[in-house]
């Protein structure tokens, strides 16, 4: 089958590649209907994130069961699935606390050795570990297009937004404004915040998209005071809830000084760096850092919310190519060319 | 009336000083009978926290009320009492959402014009302010000594405690081995974990001191590598809790990296610096930091673990002087010569 | 001045009674400028709550501070302002535990001795005690009637929603659906759940309204199979959420029985008997069960909320009338004729 | 094998049984080395709890592992462990949310085909499914007499005390001085409250043991006035946490009554039946109660509370047997004569 290869650092090319087959039998196997470009795939391209190269690409799909092992119950071939990035085995010890992201036993699709080897998305077909625990069924009634997201992105957005804890009435600011930051707009936007203050490099595009999803403040990274203007909007109180979805230091930095007194920040942008906290202004304000991977138990919870309209994820998607094309695809997404947010790829 | 006053940075002089008198119907006049030197106060003789010097310094304390405001209910000349650092007020905004350590009409004891002016507490007598509110009744049966504790370092003990959320069977390390941290320790020690494990430079005077008061483990932030001793008596899995009593950026980094994934880091310790946090090795652990001041609304509780032989912190008492010496017990407290961990003040 | 005076069990009338002044420091005199009938004016005229007669009723008003006590400083004449039902002082051992609702000196409006004997809003004036802590500023821009909900009805649907626990994508059933009832309704919409399922006696003027907040489903307390309604619509799982608005032992057996394992019940209808728990039916469940009158500390975040336009009660104003005819209002909300739903009242 | 066969209401006896075998690969044998009688047992027996006979009975158990299915991990024979009453998958949408006493695919252990059918621990061997998920290992240095109450009655115990948010310095009432009462008691003394009320039939027996295991009051329930008693003990204020084990109503009205404003109850005794519940008398004081079976999350952390020595539940063994008395065991446990409190048979 064709599968977007990783032969070495910086490199990535469409290749033929063997075809995942059953290990276990609880393992599936799901052909592959729709998968996207992820920032997190052009970090591992660069070994940004520490990575032995030598796999296919990819962590977010849409797919149709294949085959079942014998020990599947909740899955027969034809369904349509999505499922996470990271499957979980459930039965651990991290698992049987509720910490799915950190399953001893899974791993991350895509990623390589590091993290469990598992197959990448951008292919024609995937081999799933654990599918009755972690894989979630499609209703028939909603395209690919409009689910690809939930798995990670928006569960990411989503788990953010949980633990910061958001609140009807709260001011919320979100810095960094792809696709994660996106999503964790949407996702506040369930809990009818007074306020959604989102802080972005301000090209228009993304701004235009962050406001239409529901943002309700635009600031600019690099032309705002965006600490003073945070306060302006909240009359000097500061907001009650940040979150980070840019990784970046100087967002870091502006999330913990600009929530309120016993405010929140979450931080879901991934860093590779160390920074440097201001613990000496926000130690006298109580300020609560949380940090990490998104939970994997929202999937079933967030595809109700895009099945009853609650949430539209599709505006997303600037971007639909073929899985021919998909060096291209990365190429594109890389550049941030064309006003592209999420490129989706069918096989 | 005598009062250790703070004429300028560096300086400190036993002087004679107005006896304050009510300024408010919620004020009342106590008599101070005990009061105890603190790290903050070399903080500010010294400008490691801001200040404008000018009065007289001291927050800890145990009294007698000498006089009311017209308003005051709960309290009668005679009535034995203990207040906190920062009287609250009860009814402004911060305090209505059960912040007191933000009251926004309070301010602390002993801290000069930056924090509210209140009158400091090495002296023959206060003011406090809001006196129904924050003020607490010290039952006849105890003595000075086994309470002048309780209002500002076992409550900060006991808040980084609740806010880190022991449990029993955990595994609790506590960074800084001086009052707060010693605090710490046997607030840890009311919830039963397996291990409180106290990281500190290991004079033998304070790690005996620890051990009897709960600690089961000591390691010196010196000598030992504390994250792989740490790891090593966690099975290498990681401490539940972090408490950071010292305020040392060394001993956040390692707080923050030493817990277990989705652990949790309490600091109470001042910092009056930047820290460099090692967000990169702690983002996929998932650890939740929390810090600031201690929560005021303890108090009551902690008496009453006091009065039931739960809680005994006499052995903290290192020396005791008169207020006469109060320049000499400084001096003591500063140079940490003599084994010196707490010294108490009587008028 | 006028007020709707309650002089013995059964009976109520317009009368001539003194105008409150100042008592306390801490009060302010506030103009009524608009007061509207409750259920519990009802309970206290019949005896359902004890009570003393002898006293002007009413606990729900908007109105312009007339006159402030000299310790008063977040208010002056001309504000116009909100308050509760209860008025609290924020001070006593309740209201530091941030349980404002059993405040210790505080007491209810227009409700008599027993509690408090605060004066009653169907009048022209009214004291209120503890004015800095509990009155809340309404902005010019918002009409009285946009807000006269806030602090009692308003307040309690929220604090329904806020101890139920309800989340975005959650099924939640309100049982009653009177004023209380219709409230919850617009609480948990803030939180985008998939279903609100309202459970009435449905006439159909109520249910319209009910849709129109926000209902997804009606169903019918006499003619519905109220459980197995339920248990469908929610695929056999049940609710995550049961509301209580009503009081009544048959909704109050429904509701602890329609929600799924682990489900949340918020009673807010105030019932004056005991029921019968069909605790063999839900011990296994593990079924959780709340109770109480509002929190206070929710009315500026529920101004905001009316402010931003998240929330609009005004539809549930169906008639409107003068403080001359008050005698009239009470009978027509009594006889619930003429679609009744909530009358307001202008002095 | 010998085991403990109930073919039929109000009957039960010794009786040669089909050794079982692994079904499924995820499947262990355990060949207990000890077992215990439980109230359960006799709910079962005499139809209490409805059941088809038919099978062995028991749920409590320490044994050793005979054999395990070739999917097996962390278990291989040899291994002393424990196991839950009611094993549980990990993987089904209940075991996902961390419910794992309500997992879709397990069942309890000598419980019968209503409740899945699990060979019942009064035998030589049973078959425990999902190995890897529920089993926990037992530490060499301890006896089987240490660990044997720690998946069931003490994991109920401890479960009651985190739902009821037992914290230091608390007033804590446990309605039952039965097994589950006394454990209770062991765990709420884990987090040190002040008070410890126990509200038993007050055979001198038991009252002593439930004093020696940390109750620092004990109250009959049927000479004293239980409520005037916990009002006294508690200033008038009421208990923090009440604690159900008993499952009788009076005790429940009780209960619910003797909890502090915002108070909460812990129902873990089971009960047949519907209760009163005075809902007019509790309703304004904010009670909250929850209910249910243990969670079985608690196994390793009890475990290791046993192995320090905070816990030790060994004086609860009142009676040692023989499999082949098990009969005589389970007329002496019914009967309670002998100050029987826990009789442990070893096969």
């Amino acid at each position: 089958m064709k599968g977007l290869y990783f032969p070495q650092l910086h490199k990535y090319e469409l290749r033929n590649v063997e075809k995942p087959c059953l290990l276990k039998d609880t393992d599936v196997i799901v052909k592959i209907t729709l998968t996207t470009i992820c920032g997190s795939d052009l970090h591992l391209i660069h070994g940004m994130i520490p990575t032995t190269p030598g796999y296919v690409l990819g962590h977010e799909y849409v797919g149709i069961v294949e085959q079942t092992g014998s020990a599947v119950k909740n899955f027969k071939p034809g369904d349509r699935v999505i499922g996470p990035p990271s499957p979980f085995c459930g039965t651990c010890e991290n698992c049987i606390d509720g910490d799915f992201s950190h399953c001893i036993n899974g791993g991350i699709h895509g990623t390589g050795i590091e993290m469990g080897n598992l197959p990448g998305t951008h292919a024609e077909y995937i081999r799933v570990p654990f599918a009755d625990t972690c894989l979630v069924h499609v209703p028939d009634i909603l395209e690919d297009e409009q689910v690809i997201f939930i798995s990670d992105i928006l569960s990411t957005g989503y788990t953010a937004v949980v633990r910061g804890k958001v609140n009807p009435g709260d001011s919320v600011v979100v810095f960094g404004a792809g696709p994660v930051g996106l999503c964790a707009v949407v996702a506040a936007k369930l809990f009818n915040p007074l306020q959604i203050i989102v802080v972005g490099r301000k090209d228009k595009f993304r701004m235009d998209m962050a406001a239409k999803l529901g943002a309700t403040h635009i600031l600019s990274s690099i032309e705002d005071d965006v600490l003073e203007e945070i306060m302006k909007l909240t009359n000097g109180r500061g907001a009650d809830v940040a979150i980070d979805a840019s990784g970046s230091e100087s967002a870091i930095q502006q999330a913990v000084r600009c929530v309120k007194i016993n405010g929140n920040v979450s931080l879901v942008g991934i860093t590779g760096t160390d920074i440097t906290l201001p613990l000496s202004q926000i130690f006298m304000r109580n300020v609560n850092i949380n940090m990490g991977l998104a939970h994997e138990g929202y999937m079933q919870r967030l595809i109700n919310l895009v099945l009853s309209g609650h949430i539209d994820l599709s505006s997303l998607i600037t971007h639909r190519m073929r899985l021919d094309d998909v060096v291209e695809a990365v190429e594109l997404f890389e550049k941030r060319s064309e006003n592209v947010v999420k490129v989706v790829i069918k096989p």
